[in-house]
Parts: C-alpha cells; structure tokens; sequence
C-alpha cells in the first residue's frame, strides 16, 4: 500500500501545483510569484492541519523531496505552458485523486490525535481544500469552491464514509480504499453529470 | 457564572455565524462558502489565538457542541434569510455581547499563559476581532474593522480595564463583569451616538 | 554582534512599520487599520515562522519592546506623513537591511531545529517576506513581491549563500554577515541598474 500511496501522493501534489501555476499565470505573476502560488496550493491543506492540531515542525517541512518535486512541477509547467492545456483531462484525474487522498489522509490523522469523528471529517475535507483556498485568495479572487461545492462535497461526504466504516471497524485500508473512491465517484459523476447543489438564490433575491 | 457564560457564547457565536452567513450571502456563494464563512467569522478568533499561544489542537476541535451550534445557525439563517432584516436589533447586541466575551475570555488566557499584560490585551482585541476580518478576507473585502474602528478600540479599552484591573488584585469575575461591560457599553454609545475616530484625512489628501 | 543585531532590528522593524503605515494610508484607513496593517508587516514573517516550526508563544508576544517600538512608529508616522516621502531613500535603506537580517535570523533559527538547508532557505526568504504579502493580502492586493521578484530572490540567494557556508563550518558570524550582506547587494543593485528576472510573457500571451 505505501508504495502506491506515494505515487498517489506525487500525483496530487503534482495536479495541485500546477493548478497553482495556471492560476498564477493568468494573473500574470513573475516566475517567484508562480512557485509560491503552486507551493502553497500544493502544501497549504496539510500545513493549516498540522498547524491547528499541533504537529509542528509542519509535514512539508520534514520532507524535503516534495519540496524539489513542487519546484520541477513549476519549472516544467511554466516551460510548457502552451501545452498544459492538453492535459486538462489528465489534470482533473490527478487533481480528483488529489483531493480523495488528502481527505483520507486528513480524517486519518484527526482519528490518531483523538479528535471527534465529525470534527475529523472537517480536518479531511480542510486538508483537500484548503490550498486551493489560500491559491485564490493569494489571487485576490472569492475561493472557487465556495462557489462549485460538489468539490467540497464530496470531500465532506468521502470523510463521512470513512468515519462510519471507522465505527464499525472495518479493516483500515478498505476504509482508505472506499472513502477516497467515493470523494472520485462523486466529484467525477458531479462534473460528468454537471450536478449542481440547489441554487439558494431564487430570481427574487437577484441584484 | 459557568452557565451565564455558556449562554452567552452560544449567543455570541449565533451572532457570529449569522454574520458570516451574511457576508456570505452578499456574495452569492454557495451552501458549502456560506458555512465556511459563518465558521471561520465564529471561531477564527479564538483559533488564531490557540495557535499564536501554542495551544493545540485548538478549542473548536475539542467542542463538538459549536460545530452542532454553527451548522443548526447556518441551516436556519439560509432558510429565514428574508427574516433576518427583523433581527437586525437582537444581532447587534448578541454581536456586541459576543465580542466583550471574546475580549475578557481572550486577555484571560493570556494572562494565564503568563504574557505581559499589553500584549494580553492584544490577544483578546485578536480573539473578538479576527474572525470578522478573515470573513472580510475571504470575501475579498478590505476589513470592515479597520475602517469603523469603535468596534476594536471598544475590544482595546476593555481589555486594558481588565488588566489594570488585574493587577490591583480584584476579584477574577468582577474583572470578567466590569470589563465585559465598559466593551458592550463603549460600543453601544458609539452605535448610538455616531461616535467616530477623528478623521485623519484632511480634504487635502484627498485623491 | 548582540548590539548591532538589535540596532538593525529596530531599524528593520521601523521600516517595516512605516511600509504598512503607508500602504493602509492609501486605502485610506482608520487609525486601528494602520495600527494592524503596520504590525502584521512587521512581525507576520516572524508569526508565520513560528507557528510553522512550532515556536509558541511566537516571538512578538514575549517581546513587548517590539509593540511598543511598532506603536510609536505608527503614531509618528501618521502625525508626519506627508514628510514621510522625503524619507524614501532612507526607508529603502532601512527595509533592505530589515530583509537582510530576517533572512539571516530564519535560516539560522531553520538549522538550530535541525532542518534541511533547502528548507532553511525557504524559511528565512519566508520570514523576509511574508509580513509584506500579508501587508498586501490585507489591502486586498494582490501581494507586490510575487510582481517584482527580485525582493524574494534576494533573500533566497542570501539563504543559499547561508546554507552553504554553513556546510564548509565557516565562522557563524561571517557567515551571518557575508549572507546578510548578499541579500543588501542584490536588491540594491537590482534597484539601481533595474535588473528583472526575464519576463515570462511574451507578446502571444497577452490577453
């Protein structure tokens, strides 16, 4: 499982910086502005979890290889970039196994300290989403997935699987297996189907 | 007091949350951003606080009690949004008791944690002040508090009455009652009275 | 040494106070906004360190001659803003040392808690820098130095250049010096010949 959890990871990270390099780009950034976008993006979830739970030094700082790993990323993506947008499909595919990892591996780590299973569904969903976040606040723009929430959604309901299968104890690999498959399910399904949750803003409520 | 405290922080978070979701709802973002905001305006204070000082995890991780709070707040104000111009009167005082105990509650914990008396008092301004500034932030809005300043100077002067008042050795809940007060009383008058700050800007620096 | 440091401290932290005075005097903000804006310049780099590694109480609030230093500058330099801009090779001055001796002051606190020297240097370029891009965040811009990078890229060489001697057990404060010294170099000369790092965007990608 590890070895495949690690390619799994490299894969994410990968998706997630250059997310950030994209978004850097269209803003315009010199090449420091694009690598910290994308190192932000890219390590942001997992930081703000370590730091609200108390895990310091932060993970991204023991680890030097994603630190090389996000700066090729960018270095690459910015030499391509006229090319990034052949990889789109392959992008949302690592970015979709991205975001279910990190979930696991947030709700994982909320179980281990001892906190609330519902508390802990909010640590994973935190960890999926919260570089993207801070990538768009960087960016001065109002955080896209507090306007697309089936992104979110799905991170919160692959963290509610994981917390149930948790309680009755299945064995802990299957619950990282079918979590992290239900948050790809739902998001590749939403984005196929073009779900959307119900519009709260009726005609009435329009400026 | 326990129980007189714990009703007023439910109100004070109720208040909270509803200001987000407020925000929120300006912006016209989705379910999943409007609970964001309404959570962050709530216990983003108090959580900068636990991490500045090194207490981790931070409180909201250990009180699964204000997640229920804030949810059941979020569902209901979406649901009555249109009611909610009615309410305008009872949010500004559970807002303004809200912040008096954010304050006292603040200075509180720095003191204990042996800071010095002035940086305490920037603690509880932080803990009452913060989550309406990272809300502001995550609306991409310039905070709010930095430009009607009554609100944290009400926070400032409150928290200097404590120590000062800390420091003649008065009794903690008298402290916790007289310096709650003058930040409700401070921000109050100034509501009413249309107190503001000198205006720093002459005519002449207009652009 | 112990002297000087503080000296360049005080100097470092002015300058850094008056960057964010004058950047929240252009949105036009009330005395408190000031007040945060300049404080967050100043001590956010350091704040953001200190969580990250795990420093708590971070730096600030065990140093209550730095609020105060912050402060007094602050009110001075809103009573004498419009001579502020008679002070603009002296602030230039002042903020490049500031730089140069945070970088130096992260990179060392990195080593001591045993990180890897890559890490090292992005924990000094971010204890430089991080002050003005929450300076920026909060002002809702979109933060300067990811605009003209060679304010970064000075401190990342000055860390390398750190890290390096380091590894060769060069004199800690020759090291400290010859780094410091770098950072001063590079984004003085930057300033004076108006070297850029090679714009990214050709004509073709102009939107």
């Amino acid at each position: 499982m590890t070895d495949l959890n690690e390619i799994i990871d490299v894969l994410g990270t990968i998706a997630f910086a250059i997310s950030g390099v994209l978004a850097a780009l269209k803003k315009r950034l010199d090449f420091f502005g694009i690598l910290i976008i994308a190192a932000v993006t890219s390590v942001g979830g997992g930081t703000l979890r370590d730091v609200l739970i108390g895990k310091t030094p932060v993970t991204w700082m023991l680890n030097i290889s994603f630190v090389y790993l996000i700066l090729a990323t960018v270095v690459l993506a910015v030499i391509f970039r006229k090319q990034l947008k052949y990889l789109r499909r392959s992008l949302f595919l690592f970015d979709t196994i991205g975001i279910a990892l990190y979930t696991v591996t947030g709700v994982e780590i909320g179980l281990r300290v001892g906190l609330n299973p519902a508390i802990c569904v909010a640590v994973g969903t935190m960890t999926a989403c919260f570089g993207g976040v801070l990538r768009d606040i960087l960016c001065t723009e109002i955080p896209i997935i507090f306007r697309k929430e089936i992104y979110a959604s799905a991170c919160i309901i692959g963290g509610l699987v994981y917390v149930i299968l948790d309680y009755y104890r299945v064995y802990p690999e299957f619950i990282a297996i079918i979590s992290g498959f239900t948050v790809i399910l739902i998001r590749t399904a939403a984005v196929i189907f073009e779900i959307k949750l119900p519009n709260i803003y009726g005609k009435e409520d329009k400026k």
